[in-house]
Formats: C-alpha cells, structure tokens, sequence
C-alpha cells in the first residue's frame, strides 16, 4: 500500500493521517494553535525550507483545515487561520504534548504550561466518555464495524459496476 | 532544522512527534490498539515492505512504546505489545479517528464503533479539564512557558560550559 492510498481506506485513522501524518504538517498546527498565522512566521519558527513550508499549507487549505485570509493589500499578503475542523485538531495536540510531557520530559518539567480559563486552573487533558463522562481508557473500550466499514482486502468496486441483476 | 534535531526541542509536541510523527508507525500504533501483536499480521494489515515494518516496530521498542515478548521457542517467535507508556497514547489515537469521523467521512457513517465498556454505551471521545471537569476547547486555553521551556532560537550551551564566573 502506498500513502497516497491510504486515504480511501475505511478506517478514520488512516484517513486523518493522509492529512496529518507528516510530521511538518503536525509542527504547523501546533504553532497554529500558539497563534502564528504568517508565513515568514511559520518559517523563523520551525526552519524549514519555503518550498516545503508552502507545500504543507497547501495541503492544510486544500484539506479545509487551514484558511488563507488576506491581511493586506499592495502587496497582497496572506495568512492562516484555522477553520473549524482545524479548531476541532486540538484534542489531539493537545494529547502529543500531554504525551511528551508525561514520557519524554528533560527532568525539567514541562516547556509549556496549559491553563484552562475558564476555571483558572493549570490542567492536563482528561478524555472522557461522552455518555456517562467517566474517564476512558484503552482498556475499557471495544471496537465493532459501524455502517462506513468496508474490509481492505475486500476486492474494490470497479468505478463501472456490473449491473446487479 | 532537521527531523533528528526535533527530539531535542523544548516542546513536548516536536518531541513526540520525533517517536510518532511517521505515518506508519501511527498506523502500527492503531493496529496495537486494535489488538494486533505479530509481525506476520501487521505486514498482511498495512502492506508495508518487512524491512520497513521492521525498522518502525523497533524504533517504538527502543522508545520505550511497544515491548517485544517471545511467544513460542524452537524456533522463537516475537509479539509486540503495549508497554504502559504506550497505552498512555490512547487518547491521541482515539482523537485521530474521532476527527476523521467527523470530518473525512464517506457519508456512510463511522468504519468503526467504540463502546465504552465501563456504561456500556458507544460513545465519542470528549477531552476535559483535569481540575474542573469541563470539556476543553481550544480558545479556553492559554499557555505559559513552564520550568522545561527553552528558547529554540537561544544559542545552545556548549557540552562543555565555561565556568560561571
């Protein structure tokens, strides 16, 4: 299988990493989501060349995940929001930096501190369940097929299918 | 900046991505949580080449993710399994799937279900504030640096630092 393929597979997993699993295009939103938005920015920050930094946010706007918005004229210039699927990222962020604190610290605690303002607390993340609100963890979850699962190594319908009858 | 100077940012996120910020080991990573273990079975899921295969399970083994046990002797056979660091990335999987639920369907619905065993009710993930309870969203948080935090862009100390005075 090659990665370009791995956005048809019917797992939601494959197909957000066919988005999001480069590792640049996980270093663009993080910064994202500390507030940068221009490309020069993007640049300084992260030190990567502007062919490549050009082409992650490319496939961030074509993914809908991004927006590019004018912020001046004569010359034009762009910068980059998130959308609200964008927006909707940030648990997962959210959870690589928890992770990395957790299992990948210097010793010296943590480079950033979260805080939640609306309580005014420093805070980890804690996923939950969104029935019964309890703490979920890996253990405590099953898996079935849901209505979009197909098996991967079922033969693909041909894009012309054989009538039925 | 290059991908093997990235483990070595003060940022919790850049760090993790240097252990899983590779499509495929993410893709391992799901299958493990699915409850895959055997080399044979991880190549026959993600159809990557053995050498790659290889290559990402021993790089999750060296980073302290997946543990390699033997399950059979003459001849001698491997699994690889979860260690407690690695069940501690649950939630960055499940916040994977859960985006690509809402967001990159097929209009079929979600491939998969997750049930919470727990109550007993199939449910979404909801990522909330360690202190309050609340869920979290991302404009309610703001960040600090935090004991850990180094300029990137600082001069890095030499391995051996001139004497203070």
């Amino acid at each position: 299988m090659k990665w370009d393929e791995l956005g048809a597979q019917p797992c939601s997993v494959a197909r957000t990493l066919a988005v999001f699993g480069d590792r640049w295009t996980l270093m663009i939103l993080r910064d994202c989501f500390l507030g940068v938005r221009r490309f020069d920015a993007f640049q300084a920050r992260l030190g990567l060349s502007r062919a490549l930094l050009a082409d992650r946010l490319k496939g961030l706007t074509d993914a809908g995940v991004l927006e590019r918005r004018t912020y001046q004229t004569g010359p034009e210039r762009f910068e980059y929001r998130l959308t609200p699927a964008g927006i909707d990222f940030y648990p997962v962020v959210l959870g690589l930096a928890n992770w990395g604190n957790r299992h990948l610290g210097d010793g010296r605690g943590a480079p950033l501190i979260h805080r939640h303002k609306t309580c005014d607390h420093d805070f980890v993340p804690v996923t939950t369940c969104s029935h019964c609100g309890d703490v979920v963890e890996a253990r405590d979850v099953s898996v079935r097929p849901g209505p979009g699962f197909a098996d991967p190594r079922a033969p693909q319908p041909k894009s012309a299918p054989a009538s039925p009858s």
